[in-house]
């Protein structure tokens, strides 16, 4: 069948508004400012720059970056064919909104001198200022910018997790919005807290390695809230023709299947490749045998977690005795999580344990979630928030002493004198990270509540009834993500 | 439904003609020619070789060399299912190629000793003697076939950019031969112009980092004469039952969708990450503050650009006022090819200036093209040839003099005396970055041309109607792509 | 449609079965070793650790590991889509198999000290005592669990080559046990006598650069027996309504058919992109003139072959004179099987001829194993085992003495008193060659068919005829794939 258009585009293309003309007279106010303060070197002569951990870290950087990728084919594949382009659109654009929010303003909240101890500084602004970062620079041995870059991937990690558990009702402004709110504002504070050199949770003894509370239970707990102010995605009830909760009074639920799972595994294949940059490069520096113990705790724990989700799904009625293939990555994905926080801490076997765990943890999580009738379409706040919790005390459970003694970046004393457990003490580390925990949550979940109300006060964040049945794809983007193949028309589930 | 085959294969499957034995001959006397130039050791004392310089061009190479899986993707998922196999073996099959090309001739002529200084010599073909590149090997610190790796990925990414704009309609064979002649002519000379030692637009003044013009627009020229001599895609009109142009002469044109947004997003992910690669790697060297600076300005302006292009078309009624995946893409695109030849050189804001025109640019030159009734399935033409050229013209208009001219590469007095911009004076840099795109070209032009024309008077460049409306999967491959899905017989656009 | 589940999952979710319990169990005892045993460093005073080749090794990894993502999409790209989430299952679990089993035993045996000269220690078990490996770390320049880590990546990469061979037929618990016993086993054993420092093959002369033999040949040998013990693939025969042999016994075969080149292609690029860890890592050090050779032999002959494998399908009445997609993409693999064993020793010229024969090898064993009937639903037994001989070959035929012998790892003087070969003397360096591949693959025989025997008496390796009609997704994970596509429903073939 032909569809025939109209081609008379031009004369709109224009630049179409005076919405478009602020950030553009903004940029130029900006090269001007960044044309004068310029300074002909970045480095300063004292910095001990070492170009191997630069590569390092850089390496790093990229295959994190390329998690967006492989999010993007998860959140995709998991949902409906209908909304794949909406999904797609919010993950591509997820994350040139992160790097313009942490550009302007996160990286200069997060790692800028600090203000009060709770909060980095202004100074650094756009990165307009090197000396605003004065204190993270004595720590670092390679250009803040690649700091910067590193920082920035990882803080576009926090807000595309949330994608995923929003995925199929919201709409894409209110979704924007908010990522951009949480990583200029959110994440930079809460990461300050934990990673800045002087933050009040790092001075406390809390120990987060990679971030499974810093960037994942971030991620998640906006993406719980998130999911919840939204409320559960709808189907059409065909005895009255109209769109209620998939979540019925009776306690069954109406089935929303995934519809490409290989392309929600090819997802999790990436994500598993971009975790080793995730955990191995943030020692940000290349200790050959750091990372190399990371990458081993970070793989087993991955392995033990899928085959765990394997075992478990397959022994359970609920899944008919069968292996879940989505239930497999979501494990994988948990094990990968909850290893975050300790990788450089714990030995083998623990990371094994941790692992087993949650390969367990997440199969009972998402079961756990659709009780509570939190909708999440991906099993994203199981994933991120619920094995990110998980890794974080298990920093507290399984780290070796030794390990985590001597990194430079934790004090040998912690707030109550004792560095790390390992079986050899009461687990005071383990109060230092419930603390850090409860603090970094709290704040998320305050800011997340805040700020996904005020969007639904002011632009609405939900979707019509109509978009979501009739699918994004069609309503709110006018194209068919699968054009050309035959479809189930009637896809409410 | 069974298909059966009959399994009388082997009989012919000795080496099937004497075509094929030419290249064998070729090879095993090349195999003689080797073992008696070979020299045992290939480097020469005298060389410094980075160990450290290498990796990092190594993996700017790996990602590079990746592009080609997002191009693939991207290409392939752009156009309509029925001809998916038919561009994922030109895209397979043209790095192959391209390899080939190179080795034989491509790169000698490219970085090869000079001779007259428009073109490089041919001591270096096949590689077989190192001694034929003695200028180009002062200017670098790692291995020569390093160098020629890193080159041979970029040169086929000029050919693969070709592939996208003649989708649907081109003949494998007349593709292939003419990326060969592109990849083994026509890229190397102007490449010597510009990136040789002494190539002759180098010493004038002319500068492009990593390839804006070199190896973005020279694509797009070569893909937008092909896509003209090729003419539009037709579709099969009902009143008369012919296949006719999609253009009608209304100025109405009928729509040809994408088939898979999903893999199109992959490649466009895929190819982002490549980026850090095309632009980081150009350097050539591993200059930690140089490498972190030239990715944030390639990131910001592939997120600036994103984001202009989603907010374009929102705000335009040609497209409903809804955000284009397709057109977000593009974008994307768009902004990495802008800032290819500057990223080295401007400051982050500029980037973000960069960026943002060109995800407007983009948006409307897609339309552009679409006037002049130049189909291009993918919009190759509009994001490589159009947003090279504003790339390479944004070298003279925002570099920084500071970085532009510290660049050991580039002579401090180009030939009007003075060395960038920056706002600090008449900006004479944008002369040259004028006559280096007409010389550039220019020269494309002429070449692609006379290639094409003679390609398509020796063996034709077009297939038949009846291929293109059945799909040249199943007509020229004997395959269905997607073998066992229901599809819409009738997909003519 | 809408489909009603039920809610009722969390009573059974305790774990759920005293199965579940002993790994449980063994993981803690295993962590109150390590505790017990670990020693603060893990490295020794003496040795040399080299950050740059560990960081070089590491990114080598990292693109081996992404071939698992690459394989994964070939073999289920390849196959059906009724049997895509079976597949991808099994490629998803076969790492994590792969990673316990060689980190529990694989290592140990293959590297540890020796053992007899024809086996590895068991001193290394678990990783937990490094002293284990006290003669191969006197052989390496990074840390024992870099090289852990690469040397996992190829397991895993030998399991999952067995996995398309067997694919849309075999139980998965059968080959996720057959997978452990290879990796745990198998594959360490031969790997020993050919890579680890003593080893009886290496003594002997054999040289087998990364793998052609040592990690391909033996997947592809474990891959032929499986596939012979499992017996074609059925298809539902008309006549009499029964689930029969696709290989009919007038000489004809039923078509089975890919279910999405894209996705294969993606694979193909993955692997491609992977053989550069693959090859340039196998030196386990970053010596940039070596590593830029290995890598432009290994992108040569994968171009040879790629275009080899398109002429001469091209030229085949078989495939209809069309050049045939998923044999150019066998052919690619081919020829970087093929090359896998030569890269660090041949010139460029002999990597081209190299590929050149791969590429037509491939197509030729295609059809010779089917006349066989062996069905091998992906060709993986034609690349990796076919090209994995030929590669190996190879070596004694193409090697330059000069880059052979000045290998440390290579004894000048092999049993017959000659190092390479190279056109200057009668290539005994091919009966060393013959005698490594006959003992290796021997043994994969042997052990292969003893394990798939065992296990098909024990537990079964095949699925019923009903599953294999209906496809193992619907039957054995309670999945559609790609729900919401319509599908042809009796898609047998």
């Amino acid at each position: 069948m032909l569809t025939i258009k109209n081609l008379k585009i031009p004369k709109k293309l224009r630049l179409p508004s005076w919405k478009f003309c602020l950030p553009l007279i903004a940029t130029i106010l900006l090269m001007w400012a960044e044309a004068a303060l310029h300074q002909t070197t970045d480095s300063d002569p004292g910095e001990q720059l070492d170009t191997i951990n630069t590569i390092w870290v850089l390496l790093a950087a990229f295959l994190v970056f390329f998690m967006n990728a492989g999010f993007g084919m998860l959140e995709a594949g998991f949902c409906r064919y209908k909304n794949a382009a909406n999904i797609l659109t919010k993950n591509l654009l997820v994350f040139a909104i992160a790097t313009l929010a942490f550009w302007v303003l996160g990286f200069a909240l997060m790692m800028g001198d600090s203000f009060l101890d709770v909060i980095g500084g202004l100074k650094g602004l756009f990165l307009l200022n090197e000396q605003g970062f004065s204190e993270y620079k004595t720590k670092i041995t390679i250009p803040l910018k690649a700091a910067f870059f590193f920082q920035l991937v990882f803080a576009g990690t926090a807000a595309t997790i949330v994608s995923g558990a929003v995925a199929e009702r919201i709409k894409l402004k209110a979704f924007l919005w908010f990522s951009f709110f949480l990583v200029a504002l959110s994440y930079p504070i809460t990461g300050h807290w934990v990673w800045a050199p002087n933050g009040w949770l790092k001075q406390l003894g809390f120990v987060d390695f990679a971030g499974s509370t810093v960037v994942h239970a971030v991620g998640g707990m906006a993406a719980l809230v998130g999911a919840w102010l939204l409320g559960p995605r709808k189907y059409l009830r065909k005895e009255d023709d109209k769109m209620v909760s998939r979540y019925k009074d009776d306690g069954i639920r109406v089935a929303i299947r995934p519809h490409n799972l290989s392309m929600a595994t090819l997802g999790c294949f990436i994500l598993w490749l971009g975790w080793f940059g995730f955990n191995g490069g943030s020692l940000l520096k290349a200790d050959a045998e750091q990372i190399s113990h990371i990458l081993l705790t970070t793989n087993i724990a991955a392995a033990t977690a899928g085959l765990t989700a394997a075992f478990t799904t397959s022994k359970l009625k609920y899944f008919k005795n069968k292996p879940e293939l989505s239930m497999i990555i979501n494990g994988v994905l948990g094990g990968l999580v909850s290893i975050t926080a300790s990788s450089a801490y714990v030995e083998l076997s623990a990371a094994a344990f941790i692992g087993m765990v949650a390969g367990w943890l997440v199969v009972f999580l998402v079961g756990y979630f659709n009780k509570l009738k939190i909708d999440d379409p991906v099993g994203a706040i199981s994933v991120h928030l619920g094995c990110g919790i998980w890794g974080t005390l298990a920093v507290g459970l399984f780290s070796n002493k030794d390990r985590l003694c001597t990194d430079n970046d934790i004090k040998i004393k912690t707030f109550i004198g004792i560095c790390g457990t390992n079986f050899n003490g009461i687990p005071f580390q383990l109060v230092a990270q419930l603390i850090g925990i409860v603090a970094v949550l709290g704040f998320t979940f305050a800011f997340s509540w805040v700020t996904w109300s005020t969007l639904k006060a002011r632009i609405g964040i939900r979707v019509s009834d109509e978009d979501e049945l009739k699918g994004l794809d069609r309503q709110l983007h006018g194209v068919d993500a699968y054009h050309g193949f035959e479809k189930k028309e009637k896809i409410s589930g």
